[in-house]
């Protein structure tokens, strides 16, 4: 059991996001589990640049709202209970 | 995207749970990845049944307390924020 506030926050490296971004790991899995899960919290008008991940991802918005966008696509408007799933290599 | 609302909520099946839980689909990884995801809310004095999970099931709290407990260890109160990890068929 990893107990609330066991975990140290990241601050989001600065070659991945613009603004400040905090990550709050929740759970790395194990080989050969390849799955990790963390609570990402974007100040105001912070964003990620353009990025990809090779196995993909999966957000799902717990509050605020907030915009995503795949290259090439438009621009959504997100909130909470929204889940948005970006394919590998698929970029965001 | 699955908007908020888009996907219905399911009963917790009987033969799982005590008492009226939901199950809130959240996602599920396309093959060959096998992991899922979903909300699912206990109604105060709900509970499951003891269970395994083939691959293993990891809880991430998000909201009121509750207890956990793992077959033949303690049992656990858990809240917001804490992180229990339960390995492939460990029964709780």
């Amino acid at each position: 059991m990893k107990r609330s506030g066991s975990q140290a926050s990241q601050k989001g490296p600065l070659e991945c996001f613009i603004g400040t971004v905090r990550i709050d790991p929740l759970f790395q899995a194990e080989e050969p589990g390849r799955v990790a899960g963390a609570y990402v919290t974007f100040e105001p008008c912070s964003r990620s640049n353009w990025h990809t991940h090779p196995l993909g991802q999966t957000l799902i918005v717990t509050f605020g709202r907030g915009l995503h966008q795949r290259w090439g696509g438009p621009v959504e408007d997100i909130g909470p209970g929204d889940v948005v799933t970006v394919g590998p290599d698929e970029r965001h």
